[in-house]
């Protein structure tokens, strides 16, 4: 069986082809800078080719057919005809509380996400878009929708909600949701995995450090808290999100005559290692290389972010009541070395006999930790768009993953 | 020397007087409901002795007047006159950055005061107003104030300091700086003592829990992270506060409508465990009779809280690198067993070997973990007033403690 996976976002449509027994990647690529006149496609397959091309996508639609003309071309396409495509498994980022897992995408399934569209104002609008172009590009193949919230659907009453008056929660969803959830789990099943346990015996703290980061606190395969919450901005220092602050700093922001729009760009879009390190990037690489040639802004962003990461990595460790292993996943958690290295050699007092060596030279799935540390340090890379063509298989098999 | 402590707040004013020297406390009391036409006053003599009283306290002068007359009585005074008064202490919400350490009362100091009751609008003026009417009563007596914030300044810029743009903290002051500093010092120098250590070379979780509560991870006997931030909304669930909350949770009600002073109201004052709990009290003793009675909300109100306390415990013994102990203090800390227990049934994964008998039957200072548990847990009183006695005696004496 062929599956297409589809990740719809606001300016881009990301895709892979798996064979879904082999979990082998026949094709993949993006259209980026939808609905502009610098679109560009790129397309990459299994077999090593690739290939990069300005197009015409005015839309999300428009990007679809693109892909599937590359997919299907005399010229370096993987099918000879689209209906070798038999289902296609779409990220969506919000299930809200409504999906808690994977679902096989009807008209009913669809009226529902429409409803969630107020959860991600901007995502969401693409990923309906991306399975109804499929739908009517695919008619008759299965679709099913992968939420990015459904892994923390888990998290008891206790870490989810907040604790304001209950209404809050049942008249507008104000709650923590938690997002890279397929990341989490699938790096969940992988360390599992890795480590010869099964998943529900197993405990673990997952993070997820890329530019958006997030950690989770894994009990038996579930996740018991995670530190984003309604929306992306909470939890540790990110890229160009400032995390955790206290709540009385937007108040005061309104106070100085900010809109909650300016505030939601600054907090969201200008903070965190682009707004401390002082460099005008928020990429870790860059930020890594500042502090290394002595930029005292950028040593501080990393320290912040090292800090915040630590601290919730030994909260999680006590809720979890101990973790089988810290699992580093994400393009900063499986590549930086340097940055990894701020928050694995201070973990001794949780268990973690740290190799320093292992850190700077291993290529993950790899272990970090010396033999015999009571608890591992590992790199397990994620691959959620393996995650999604395996829900996507098992959905349309009529068993949940 | 007599020492007369002032805690002057928004609408009352508390007062001890001690005997330097012995640290013995003569008289103490309060007067409460200022300006209003309830106002009451409570006299407590240090040999047992207790009167209350309604008085007439139309505003701050007023109700310290009220304090230095009963002070001197010949009916149950204490002093012979108010030239017996050699210094005053006075608790100040806020230093901002300016006070990191206890200081000498100037008119140029009261100016550096008065230019930081932005910081604190509805805390600082009556500080303010405290300190000016004891310069009117006891005309030459050395002032002393001593921060709430101050035992906080320590903390590393990667800590203290939010992951916003720097014009928000160099231009508006946003950082984190902590609240309860005055507890925080002293239980940190007394849990020292208590374990027979250095408090230069004792690493603890000091728990402030009481109405309003924080959490402080003391390195060396000095401030390396706190929950509170720039006001006392932010870290742990409190009596009336949501404590940490996803800042686009504010924007979202920003959105929505609400003012600025209205979300304000929503999470200081009617969040936290009256928000939740159900039963329209925030207090921790009603709360935990009603949990277990089998009120649902109660109940999670109660885990909440614990919740939230057991993740930052566990993050600021990984920040600290191990702890010599968790300390518990405050109106919960120190009498909530049934609370604590909900806290220290889950640190064994960071080395507390947890004895719920001691737990269930002392009181501090007491050791709640067993003799050899490589963490200890112990209650420790908290004692602000005795701090701010020690404070001023020292300030005055020309040495800072």
């Amino acid at each position: 069986m062929n599956i297409l996976v589809v990740n719809s976002g606001s300016s881009s449509l990301k895709f892979t082809l798996f064979e879904s027994a082999s979990e082998k990647r026949l094709a993949s690529g993006l259209v980026e800078r939808i609905g502009t006149d610098s679109a560009n496609m790129v397309y990459k397959r299994g077999d090593g080719g690739k290939r990069e091309s300005a197009v015409s996508a005015p839309d999300h639609a428009a990007a679809l057919s693109l892909v599937c003309e590359a997919l299907t071309s005399a010229d370096g396409g993987v099918l000879k005809s689209l209906s070798d495509v038999q289902a296609i498994g779409h990220r969506v980022l919000h299930g809200a509380e409504k999906f808690t897992e994977s679902v096989l995408v009807t008209p009913a399934v669809m009226d529902e996400i429409r409803a969630l569209v107020p959860f991600g104002p901007l995502h969401m609008p693409p990923n309906l878009g991306g399975i109804e172009a499929c739908e009517r590009i695919f008619p008759g193949v299965p679709n099913v929708a992968v939420f990015d919230t459904a892994f923390h659907s888990s998290m008891p009453p206790s870490a989810a909600l907040y604790a304001i008056p209950e209404k809050f929660h049942s008249e507008f969803g104000f709650r923590k949701y938690g997002f890279h959830g397929t990341s989490h789990r699938f790096v969940t099943l992988a360390a599992a995995e890795y480590l010869g346990k099964k998943p529900e015996e197993t405990n673990l703290v997952t993070c997820h450090l890329g530019n958006g980061s997030s950690l989770a606190a894994v009990k038996g395969g579930k996740v018991l808290d995670t530190t984003m919450g309604l929306t992306p901005l909470a939890g540790v220092v990110m890229g160009t999100r400032s995390g955790d602050i206290d709540p009385a700093v937007v108040l005061e922001l309104v106070r100085k005559g900010m809109t909650a729009d300016e505030i939601d760009t600054l907090l969201n879009k200008k903070s965190g290692l682009l707004g401390v390190g002082g460099i005008g990037s928020g990429d870790m690489r860059d930020i890594v290389s500042a502090a290394e040639s002595g930029k005292a802004e950028a040593k501080l962003a990393l320290d912040m972010w090292a800090h915040r990461i630590v601290l919730y990595i030994g909260g999680y460790f006590a809720l979890l009541g101990g973790a089988d292993a810290i699992v580093f996943t994400g393009g900063i958690g499986e590549n930086a070395a340097v940055a990894r290295d701020k928050i694995l050699s201070r973990l001794a007092c949780i268990g973690v006999d740290y190799d320093p060596e292992a850190n700077a030279t291993l290529r993950g799935p790899c272990t970090l930790s010396r033999p015999g540390s009571k608890t591992a340090a590992i790199v397990i890379p994620t691959d959620e768009e393996l995650m999604i063509a395996r829900d996507t298989a098992a959905v349309v098999a009529g068993k949940q993953s």
